[in-house]
């Protein structure tokens, strides 16, 4: 049910003893996360590789009966994780990661902990590494939300609780809440659920994500969940500029799971074919040359005016926060005031999405 | 049931798309707080414009109420509010207002969720604006507690938290826990329940302010209030440097509402008539003149030897945290040891009254 | 029940009105903490020197009881502190404790606050002395929590805490969580209990204690604890640096009940002897003179090869976090990994301790 270590020794030599050598990074090849296949019980949940199309299936459906539940006041829901404990542990603040996992932690009954004053002023300040401070929220917790700023810290995690689990006969899971550039798993978990939410399927759709997606993290792992879930019959169209194209590893990971890839520079050639607008900001700093993010910037800000010309059941949505790539102030109440943004119902999903991934992943009663 | 927005169009027309223009203040004209008008289920509690005599009445004997059944350990209280969730957003620290609020809303069964690291960390740090970092708030839980340095933000977040629940089809309330130097209305709120806690009435009561009563949110917040309630009989005395008079405006509103108000710099002459004495601090930066400050401080100090001169039963009050205000730490072991002072019992009062507040805006089985 | 003050007046003056002789410290002289002699209830818990042999021995008991009622899922626990509040107060970082207190208080059903936003940014940093931020938190909680920098600053809030509760008619407890160089009682008693835990016994052990024992807090109060224990043929092995050697009141504490002491600079002498091996850093800073910390610090640090002398049934305890000296990571890691390293449960225990702490000292029902 674990995770399994690609090496096979317990003290496993991870570079030459040296700190440099351990980072967290080297955590990537050295743990592999288990694959759902349709149980989630005891799992960490840190990549969105671990999901197949009927896992992603088994989630849409709970986190529709979830949601369902608690609208209707359900107070049975109080009791699927009562006496269960989760940790927090945010090397970064990240508001609605953080507080919608909370919120799903304890809509199930369970119970969440945190260090008082943020994580960035505590042991860690003392210097202890990651490994020691997952394992102290790991001997409290039954499971822990690590969001961090290094790729591969959420598969040192997971590699350490495994190894604490083994010291105290029980074994805490790890979901991931982001980190660095790397995987966020839960944020591509809520976004595809939201697609198939309002538009009843993944397959035959046109699904078109915006912006920066050569450092996008989000849409890298929306992309590669749509792979996995081998939608039929759909299109990716990546609009970007010429700079900032999705990495071709992930275009190819795509294609080679029989979705459909456009890449463009234009947005104006694929919006009224959209069944989906994903849009994501284009940071001015990712530019070496000032005069070409000038040259661009217009053509990738959503306005009122750009949405106007989307078909009328197509949907917006947009990982928040949001800055200038959705215009003005004003702008972003005409955009709110658009029946096709779903932004919120997306954020508020992100909640549900989480109580499931949480209910499940400790074996609430429901699940 | 909700507030109603002054303008017509949804996509109001704040200023010129110019984040300037939209500053929070702003909303003071904008948006219309709901009157309680004997019913608190779903208002947001931004401004104690929205009491009247008969709207307190019901909070002076809700408040007396749960506090007996909490004495008692009545568990009932915590089936209250089970399943209902409480975010927190404090842009500046408050400890006794978050915490009051925390321990209110836990001692009713519901949850309270922040950002662990404090929202000043957080989205906000990513340049994210009050009206999106509320609604993601809102997308989480049922009420927020918002305490925010700029003045309006409270109508600000009760607006946009109107459109939110246009989009979710659940609309989340705001309870104000101050913002900047505008109104901090539970304060006011406990303030007056404790007056009316210990003298049993508010009518026929000599009240005392003293302090900065310009700058002084506190006490602008209680003297309006005080004049909401229509207070029969009731003298509202106001003892402040004369550079530090109560605003016209403020006086003008109570003498309207026929309190009768007088004016001084000089406690002795009010003292030994008041009922209750309201104790606030002079901040010396608040004088231009610094010879000014040095000639008056001394008669706008509590000492042991002040409260000597005040009748048997007079109460002594202060909203805390208190400093050179006074005396010194001995002054203020004296002081505390006086039966007169109430402070103490005036802090606790805080969380009875935001337990009535969470319990009747958010309809407990109780209200 | 109380404590009692040494004076006998109320306004007890602590020095001359001033803000230095007002220091914490004085509060080790004017408050004595009340001896638990088998009753916890509503008594602070502030010190090791509250505790007898009788007294650990409930403790370990009803830790043992309380861990395993948790392991089996009993939701009994749940009901224990149902109500109840512990408030938080952490003046500077302390993972561990903080979040098992946490822990610890949501796993027997009772509810938790904090300033949201850390207390180092809160009132304090308004100027609030220790005395009346304490108070605040005591008017909304059961119980408060208190982490503080200062040497004395737990018995100055169980003062005013007493003084508290004469005005609000119900008296919160404190237990502390650390303050300062002078005592951290909480993590004394789940060190003795770790080592109850694996030895089935404090009587004839040899206990080893290993690093800066002359500022090493740890140290000092697992000293006063084992002998306050008078563990009947217990020898207690110091390893310290010459410089770094235990204060001589402790030893003498120590011998005067009837525990053997032996003092050395050379681990070597005694490891193949301890039953237990208590590990601490030893800091550089520490040194006036820096080479005398290069001649000794390999003797200092755990490394492998060290606790490959140890005998099988050793265990090898630290209160965490670790740095440099129990070597590298990869040292970690296969230190981690011999059955005879218990730190991991030695912390997971802080919880269970801390859960019985706050079960007997709160009434939970089943004390």
């Amino acid at each position: 049910m674990n995770g399994t270590s690609v090496s096979t020794s317990t003290n496993v030599s991870i570079g030459n003893n040296s700190n440099d050598l351990r980072q967290s990074q080297q955590y990537l090849q050295l743990y592999q996360p288990p694959q759902i296949n349709g149980d989630f019980l005891g799992k960490h949940i840190i990549s969105v590789s671990q999901f197949n199309r009927h896992d992603l299936e088994i989630l849409f459906d709970a986190t529709a009966s979830i949601r369902k539940r608690l609208r209707q006041n359900d107070r049975g829901l109080l009791q699927l994780l009562a006496g269960k404990m989760m940790a927090t542990l945010f090397y970064e603040a990240s508001t609605r990661t953080d507080m919608s996992f909370q919120a799903a932690m304890r809509h199930l009954g369970g119970e969440v902990i945190a260090a008082s004053n943020g994580v960035q002023f505590s042991s860690v300040y003392k210097g202890e590494n990651l490994a020691d401070t997952v394992r102290a929220a790991g001997c409290y917790a039954d499971v822990v939300i690590l969001r961090h700023p290094l790729v591969g810290s959420s598969y040192e995690a997971a590699y350490y609780l495994d190894r604490l689990g083994e010291q105290i006969k029980r074994r805490p899971v790890i979901i991931s809440g982001g980190d660095g550039t790397g995987e966020h798993p839960s944020q591509a978990l809520l976004d595809i659920f939201t697609i198939y939410d309002f538009k009843k399927r993944i397959d035959n759709l046109m699904i078109t994500l915006v912006g920066d997606l050569r450092n996008g993290r989000t849409v890298h792992s929306l992309a590669r969940l749509i792979a996995r879930y081998e939608a039929v019959g759909t299109t990716l169209c990546l609009v970007s500029p010429e700079s900032l194209r999705m990495p071709s590893a992930i275009v190819e990971f795509v294609s080679a799971h029989g979705v459909h890839v456009i890449e463009t520079d234009n947005l104006a050639e694929v919006l009224d074919h959209s069944d989906v607008i994903y849009w994501t900001r284009i940071q001015e700093e990712r530019f070496e040359d000032r005069s070409e993010y000038e040259a661009i910037k217009d053509g990738f800000i959503m306005r009122p005016e750009t949405l106007a010309q989307a078909r009328p059941d197509t949907i917006l949505m947009h990982p928040l926060p949001r800055k200038h790539e959705m215009g003005t102030p004003a702008d972003h109440d005409a955009l709110d005031a658009d029946p096709r943004s779903v932004y919120f119902q997306q954020m508020e999903n992100g909640m549900f999405v989480r109580m499931t991934l949480l209910a499940k992943a400790l074996g609430g009663l429901w699940v």
